[in-house]
């Protein structure tokens, strides 16, 4: 359980209770290592956040990087504590993401752009391009800044299938359906 | 394009800048009048937030009113901006939220309960009642939470078919039909 | 003791150290069953904040329910961590505030009616009808608002008699009446 | 009207609007300068707050000089905004505070002494020494703390005198011996 | 001047005040692209922060490309509203930061190492590879970190000869000489 | 190791975990007694912040005492977490500092002068009387400002001297000179 919080704290930084003293290892996060050597199947995210880096407790910031093969899609999600700056690395991307008056706003970034999506909206990333991988880096204004992955919180954590039907206007059978096709394999 | 943040505020309250001086009525909201009379066909909210009610800003709270009727639903939604804390003044409520591990919380909620939505997490209420309405009274610790319903944000705002397709891991027509229960009755 | 802070956590939410997981009933709060179904013979607040209802840890928000027989009164008092917003959920009632510079602002809410109380601001209630009981739910932008009622603050704690007399420019049989009228009860 | 916030801002420091460019008188606050070489025949503050110093949007601090002749008291107060550390620099000081649990903290203070009153609560101070006057400098953690003084926000505002009788348990005659006490006097 | 806080906004985003309304173009920085085929001849920042991009205020994040040649250095400096999260993109790196017990903390980071430097603390970062660079991507939680480099903010800025001398405890002819050796080129 | 925020607590205050309940004195420092008796042989600051005085914890502001003999200096610094209000209370002082611009604001305060140090800036304080010492009270608006000497930072904690020596754009043996002058003298 984390109690601090992320605007400002009485010292320099915050070491887990386990620890006296530290040096230079402790701020440093080598998970990322080799990363670029590789292109996932499938989309991935990899993060250095707080559970990850303990040394990021307090200061606000996280950072995670992002591979689409080709094809590859990041699904509209939420990250309930924080904005994200998104800066393509490699490739290209469609990205979007919806205000809270139901407004869309899209765009296709090049490498090198860099798109905002502001604290706590429903947004996406796609990398539309048929044969090349991208990848991107994102920075996030909080330490934690948790995600909330729409598809699978919406239909593969056991909400009801008449409340769901109802929610999207639709019947239960079409709800089962995207239960199913979201369902984790089965061992 | 309101600038001022929800913390706290150098002065006791802040005016509008057409205004010198205020008194009582400044204070005071009245939208909210008559609205335990009546029970609207479908699910409602009345919100006194930041637009509706100028006097809160800066002062990190708003309400709303719920008014479910029989069956009536609060499909999925998130509010980037605050905890939901909502009391049933009438009636009885099936509420959940789903965490950032995926994770389900469900209560059923009676008369004189009241619930926490933390902050930033995708949540519904469902009126599983057949017959009685229910009424609800929601807290938020901003002054502007914000609201994104997710089946309107989702597909009623001209994301792509095909991103919207491959997110849900399922077929064109499926979003197409979804899309097409969601979007708004034509002139 | 309580070592959170209001502003955003690190966490979807803060569990007790003692508690390793939970599900919905840690979110519900069930103490004010059946509040409404009685008048109490003077004015009455019954809480659900932090102390009562721990899952609002880092949550910024709570409620209070406040019932007023006819003639009660909410005396003078203060929250030091949070506005409050009021809402007339049965009769009617005379609200006021003093701000920083000793302006008061007074109103007579109907039923329905929401007033905003600022942030730290004195502030009073009356039911002034002399027959019908009214009630109030009363949404505070903190999980622990706290709150110092003037009279007993300033005459039932114990600041000598001197001091007082001096600052209310007053003599100390005045005093010593005040704090016999609001001393507790003997046994 | 003041719209910044006191936490983080976004640039080095806030210029009025007003103002291309400043040098170091900007930041220079000259309104003290003799204070110590006189004492004032009641009790009397002087700030150097937001108000006076506009250097100080957005630096989260302010100061004040609390001048307090032989017997002299600061009646019982809040400030909204703040906590307050008072550092004796002249004389010695009675000081105490008042806890949302109702309990009085109370200290003798000496030449030199700090003593710091929480956020939001009930305090004063009181010069018990017949012939020496007492000198402290008080600074806020807020550029902005605001003061209500309890007498007159309590007496002196036009709240009602039922109000207050019943708030006070006492009778009108009393509420209205203490209102004649405070008010201002006629031309 | 920019008034609002970095803390949170109440609104999805802050647009600037000549904008009715914008589309994805706005959330865009475009200004990195092509960088990555460059190397500059002496240490280079690149930013993407308010200033440059106002889609960021509010949002409480920013990012900046660093490129060092080989033997590049970037000197001490310090960052008084975020702390640094750096990752090395390219090439290998000697870090250091100072904490206020004045311990030095250091690391040498290979290809794809993520280090923090703790808010508002004095860091450098150096190239020591003698024929290769380096580039890292730095993202700061503030969308205005600001930077104080502190050979110039000591040596450059006009501070007088002899105060500079006494706080470094050496001669004048010493500071002359770091002041002759920083101050800009003439025309 | 401190773990709350400074930012608005959950309670009144905040006890170390092993007092259960305090009085008056918890809440008095008493270490500054005395101290305007003695001018000491170099520059002094003395402190009233959370390491000292625990009451502080939460409550966002702390002080100290500045004593500056004649020809006296506070040497360049900064400190991360809050800005300075300084008050000159015996003397003059001439005072510094520089924002992220790099340009110097300088002033020469009199007796009874105020100067805001912006937060996060770096900062300078020098007594330039040949024969009268000055005494200043600072206010910071966090209960842990921490501090950073930038002459001692930089070269007296390690950092190599080529680093430094390419930083500053000097030699080597100017690195070296600067180092000894600012090292710990030997047993």
């Amino acid at each position: 359980m984390v109690q601090a919080s992320d605007p400002d704290i009485l010292s320099d930084f915050i070491l887990p209770s386990n620890l006296n003293g530290v040096n230079g290892s402790f701020f440093t996060f080598t998970g990322m290592r080799g990363i670029f050597n590789q292109t996932p199947p499938t989309f991935k995210v990899t993060k250095a956040s707080l559970a990850e880096f303990p040394a990021l407790n307090g200061q606000s910031i996280s950072l995670a990087v992002l591979q689409y093969p080709a094809g590859g899609v990041n699904p509209p999600h939420t990250h309930p504590r924080a904005a994200e700056l998104l800066f393509v690395v490699e490739g290209s991307l469609e990205v979007g993401f919806v205000d809270t008056t139901n407004k869309l706003y899209t765009q296709t970034l090049q490498l090198g752009d860099i798109f905002v999506f502001p604290k706590g909206l429903v947004h996406y990333q796609y990398n539309a391009n048929a044969t090349e991988p991208t990848t991107a880096i994102s920075a996030f204004g909080s330490a934690s800044a948790g995600t909330a992955s729409l598809p699978t919180t919406l239909f593969a954590t056991g909400i009801e299938d008449d409340i769901l039907a109802k929610s999207f206007k639709t019947d239960v059978a079409t709800i089962q359906k995207l239960k199913a096709g979201l369902a984790p394999p089965k061992a």
